[in-house]
């Protein structure tokens, strides 16, 4: 039982090493069933080399060890956290990838530099707030995925204090209006985690996620990559600003839209 | 038929991801046989590793599928719109490949500021105009081939814009006087595609050109590395500029003019 | 007799090229055993792919050679200055990989940035003050070791000469408060080596340290990776200070302290 | 006869691909033998995968094809002026390494910014001057030979021009005194060329020597990752000066010098 999420689960963390987003032990994946409520995750500090579908941890979604003889990765509550809050996920991807981490590091969000950002991200990739000492103190692990879900319920606008002359806004700016259609978000200026499935925790790493464990371990690849990108991007030009909104919608929709053509599934041209 | 054509075209793509300009299925290589007009391209979103000549989808030139059961590139249009402006090309490459993206990204053309970019370019890689929000809602991918094209056609000069400060002009400036012989552009400060076989769609990503398929991906590579050496080209010297049109002159027709000296095809010292 | 020794040392010499760290023969790790005094060195100047560990030199703190025929890593009286004044080191490691060293030949600490560095290092990485003629001309090497002590034993103060412009000061700033406990250096202001098992060199490279000659590598491989990230940070926010109090404290315990709970022998949550 | 010689440069072209400093076929190794004054090298735009020994052309020091089928490399004429102008070097190495190139892009020097260029360069590598079109129209390859000689020969003072504000000077500053012995040049403010094994073409790229055609290669290993290391250096410390005379003496000597201790050969300590 929960033998495919376990098998699921333990290939995704695996594909963490193969496209390079890991050293040591600095990633895990995880993945659920919804129909249960079981959570499936690696276990904490055990190499990838060792790593086995009998080896994942299954929890419920109050963090009861359900099965497993080994503890479950420390980012476990921030994965719970997450699983509570964004009702439509399936699995989330944490890494300290070296170029997404750098803009948490920087406290930036990572603007819609192209094509290749809009064709998975809709908008900005959002960073949180810095946490508080006392949201560190207590409870750390939940309170970060706290903080992640609020910066998707209700966008921070751009704080007086983000004159510090970055390359990018710290907070958001920029934000698209929502798409149209089922996951539209309820309220005004909040960003859907289905359009948005990736996340910068500020002084910390990314957070990805996506349907499947590994649709949020594709994600990270991406959020890698358009990273990387935008280092360059504002070399050579310092003040570049996002795409147009008509741009974005065209890739992300030409992908992700009700009438997307991209790949062999969707309608084609 | 045209299993020739099926099995370059194939083997083109597949080098994409051997020379790494490519993540997933970020990249799309075609071949056209110009005796028919028949051309083959990459199914959509087909992953490399189940490629196989067979896959290769055969289109006319007008976007009608001749052969094959899997949907043709999303950016079919794109390539067909390239095969009917630049009439001597024979295969065509599209990448998101990094260094050259983030030029793109930052609507900046690549200056020639060494040998090793004059040995296969003549001039500054050119970059196109941001694309209007019509030219986005309609046609995209058609349109992406023309605003390449009008690029070639008749290169813009400089923008009142571009004051922003990047450290490479946002559209053309220090474009060399056309060569002389069969590939002359006609119009006067036309580019010849033959001379300079890559553009930088802005906000998008680079496109490349050759005789044939394999020739596009090793322009792409070129590309590539082009783009990587003029960053730290521009952060050893700010305001770096191209190199005296002696030096290009000398490097690009050493390997490519009518008295060619490089590899043991030309004629030799 | 001491075969382990040799083994040990002989793995983590290996390990630097496994990882990266090293090009042809740059970098040495030694262990020592502390019942005894006897350190286990990488021979000068042999090349990774033949070492083994009966190649490994033997010698006695005071630096006489006890087995081995070949001469030991010119570094050699380095090491033994560091065994001698950190007294709870098993392992050291040398490298002049890319990151790291950039950062010290830079003479700028690397500031703590982000949960990366503080899951494994207590505060900035510090770096030594620039060493003088003297110091250069009779005993460098043992010399080298001198500084880098001196540097924990008492932290210099942010110098007046340091209005240079970088993007992180070149001597001491922000030093957190010591931790308790046992490994809490005696003097004010002095840098507990287990609690930052790293420094740079001015103007040379990174030295690591830990309980042993893996852990020293593991450090090394984590230092580079941390100095990597520090540079696309400032990058992205020129003036990005560090991590707060509550942060590091947070990181650097759950995986170090007393109440640890990040792996699979400390106290879980 | 030269069966020796063809096989060490053989191995010695082959050696580029696997260090990673080349591109398809951009890079050429050559060697002498300079009891007879033969020379092999590379053949012309030949894959790295098809070299053999009976590949590599054997030439005379006027540039006569004394054994080979196969046209030489274009740079020949390069390697022909500084065998006859270093006359102490037997092999030469001519790449369009990555970083090595950005450098020689910007028309800068690469400053001794740390030991790892002092275990190996003798103060910073120096950049020619820019050609003139005539030295570009007439016998380039030649000339390009003698414009590195001349920078060798007599090193240019800071030039007027030179107020661009690189991070480097753009010709020589800081040369440090010559050192005393067998390689001692003659003339004042000349540069040894077995001190300094290496130089950067100004808007093309590296050649560097050394007694052996290995050795050459084992130089532009050295110079593409001091080069890289001088881009992160000034990125923390944008007016980073050289290494003080006495840490340079110190590394190159205790590596080079009369009385070299490090490695297997050395008098040691």
């Amino acid at each position: 039982m929960y033998e495919e999420l376990r098998q699921k689960v333990c290939q995704a963390n695996l594909d963490l090493e193969r496209h390079g987003l890991v050293v040591f032990t600095w990633g895990n994946v995880s993945g659920i069933d919804r129909s249960t409520g079981v959570v499936a995750i690696k276990p904490s500090g055990v190499a990838y080399s060792e790593l086995t579908p009998d080896k994942m941890v299954l929890l419920d979604l109050d963090g009861n060890v359900l099965e497993g003889s080994l503890h479950p990765s420390s980012d476990t509550p921030t994965h719970l956290e997450l699983y509570r809050g964004f009702e439509q996920i399936g699995g989330i991807c944490h890494t300290h990838s070296l170029y997404a981490t750098m803009w948490a590091q920087a406290e930036r969000q990572i603007p819609c530099l192209g094509t290749t950002h809009a064709d998975h991200f809709y908008g900005p990739v959002p960073v949180t707030e810095v946490m508080t000492g006392d949201e560190i103190e207590q409870d750390y692990e939940r309170n970060t995925g706290k903080v992640i879900i609020r910066r998707f319920k209700s966008p921070p606008r751009l704080l007086a204090e983000d004159k510090s002359g970055g390359v990018s806004p710290r907070l958001s700016a920029g934000v698209p209006r929502p798409l149209a259609g089922a996951n539209a978000p309820a309220a005004a200026g909040a960003v859907d985690p289905l359009q948005m499935p990736a996340v910068l925790v500020a002084n910390h790493g990314p957070f990805t996620w996506g349907k499947t464990p590994a649709e949020s371990v594709e994600n990270a690849v991406v959020l890698e990559r358009v990273a990387q990108m935008a280092f360059g991007t504002f070399f050579a030009s310092a003040r570049q600003g996002a795409i147009s909104q008509a741009l974005l919608d065209k890739h992300y929709l030409r992908k992700h839209g009700q009438d997307a053509y991209y790949g062999q599934k969707g309608n084609h041209i």
